[in-house]
């Protein structure tokens, strides 16, 4: 992001991002984010924004190319309504609104502008369609050899108490909303059938996938979390939440941990057992409450025995989560 | 950050983040972090941080390893000090009260635990030293090829008004609080004495440098911003106010636009003109307002002219904003 453009190497058409000014790069981000909501929207040294309640919820998190996306098998879009996703589950599992995303982007002076501005529409398309209203409101944009896409996502709790993973109760009703098991496959399907000879990643072809293998692909790319059944849940009465991101039972165990109880859950595929990123939200609510339309009853809470969680009355012995990425470093496709 | 220690290389004084799970490297973090002063810390999907007045201000940076800073001239503590104070100079420059920080730190497997906690050690002391009652809340940790901090920072107004960039007004009195050039003269020192014949960066001798130069690198590494005088200013009835990170002429010029207005500087050195980083605070107060202890005049806002800055009565011609890196990317020690 020079101030002086390298006019004979620039494809006008599609510039790189380092041949064009931070301001110019910036134009082109904000004229696809639509209008502010906020108090103070971009192009101060900060927002300003509404905390109707007197309080704010807040959670950052990150995808790095590498370990946690491959630009070969993510479009920018695809990369700017995950990033979006992925910070709005974690809102959503407070039992908060989000209201609004900050984004820090650092990229390599190679990335086109074209790219930039797919990203930034997937970011304002993954707000509108899971969490109207929430739009980003800030931002900053670095220089780096490795492209790294940092959201903070705030939200309101419009009055309520946040919905702890600390609060399951024994006798709870266990449920979940949203899929479980889907990303996990759908990975799973870029590693096994979109990688060449030497293993690198390669283009995908979706022609050559049944529906639910497009579903599966879809639900890893670019994930719908039912954002908007975490308020609900709250104001149901939902004693616990959780963001299941990093498997059902591991992070079961984490809500069971945290509440001092066993989860007992009910046979479930192994899939939906250990497979990451679904940004499912795990609750528990009060036996005699009538479960939000969206959630499914998946087990109940017991007093705390020998094993956290427990799947059809046994102790979980197969895969609890999964990351193929995590020891896969020869390739960044 | 796998679940499955590779005991066999583990330097277990020093372990390597790669051979240790992410709950234990959390724990290393959060045990210097101090006591969270949120309604909801760190540990659980987002944090809850109290919003006082309803709303709050909130602004993202990141310091990237190669474009931002090199490991060779920073130590972990010199970064999460930096990290802070940079972020917090964008709180303060809109006259609002720190509140809380969130980090996202993305890392290769080779980070040592070591500085992974002198890193948290930094962020906690930039806190407690520039914004006392600011503390992390949360964050994020990932893995990445290249080391990334990207630092949400929060803050609260606590009734007032926001200070914009665009508020100055023709008659107003241009003041500044901070060093201004101290920051941008420390970068050149790493550039012109602690770099090898291949021009790699070496390792920071502070013993070679006289006091003066001390105090410039100092500046540049680990930042001193003076955060509370932004509320102060506000409070006193400051009418526009910015962080001055990118030089004082770009960043007053920045102003100028926004306000519709020329800012006439009085002489100032170059390097007070065009070093970046200086984290100082431009601000501008009605003519019969006593400057808050801290601030200091350096010029008038007049009617909007040819220029946007005018410096002792002409356009400035010479380097307005300066950033070696950018142009330097053949190694990254």
């Amino acid at each position: 992001m020079s101030d002086q453009p390298h006019d004979a190497h620039v494809d006008r058409a599609d510039p790189r991002v380092g041949d064009l000014s931070e301001g110019r790069i910036l134009r082109a981000i904000l004229s696809r984010l639509g209008t502010s909501g906020a108090e103070v929207g971009p192009g101060d040294d900060a927002a300003v924004l509404r905390a109707p309640d007197g309080r704010v919820v807040a959670t950052v998190d990150t995808l790095v190319h590498g370990p946690d996306f491959r630009l070969a098998w993510s479009t920018g879009f695809d990369l700017g309504f995950k990033a979006a996703a992925v910070n709005l589950a974690d809102i959503a599992a407070m039992g908060a609104r989000p209201t609004c995303l900050l984004v820090a982007l650092a990229m390599p002076d190679e990335t086109r502008l074209s790219f930039v501005e797919a990203l930034a529409d997937g970011l304002r398309a993954g707000c509108d369609s899971l969490a109207p209203g929430c739009a980003v409101e800030g931002g900053d944009l670095t220089v780096s050899d490795t492209l790294t896409i940092a959201v903070t996502a705030l939200g309101s709790l419009d009055g309520r108490a946040p919905v702890l993973r600390s609060g399951a109760r024994v006798g709870d009703v266990v449920a979940v909303a949203g899929e479980l098991g889907l990303a996990g496959r759908g990975l799973a399907l870029l590693f096994d059938r979109f990688r060449n000879a030497a293993g690198q990643p390669t283009g995908v072809t979706i022609e050559l996938l049944a529906d639910a293998e497009r579903r599966d692909l879809a639900a890893q790319l670019r994930p719908e979390p039912p954002i908007a059944l975490g308020a609900v849940a709250a104001r149901t009465g939902a004693t616990a939440m959780m963001d299941v991101s990093d498997g059902l039972v591991l992070d079961a165990t984490r809500m069971a941990e945290a509440s001092v109880v066993t989860l007992a859950l009910d046979a479930q595929t192994d899939e939906a057992l250990g497979g990451g990123e679904d940004h499912a939200l795990l609750a528990t609510f009060p036996a005699d409450v009538t479960l939000p339309t969206g959630f499914r009853q998946i087990g109940r809470v017991v007093p705390q025995g020998a094993h956290p969680v427990l799947v059809d009355g046994e102790p979980h012995t197969g895969r609890a989560g999964w990351d193929p990425y995590r020891d896969w470093d020869s390739t960044r496709g």
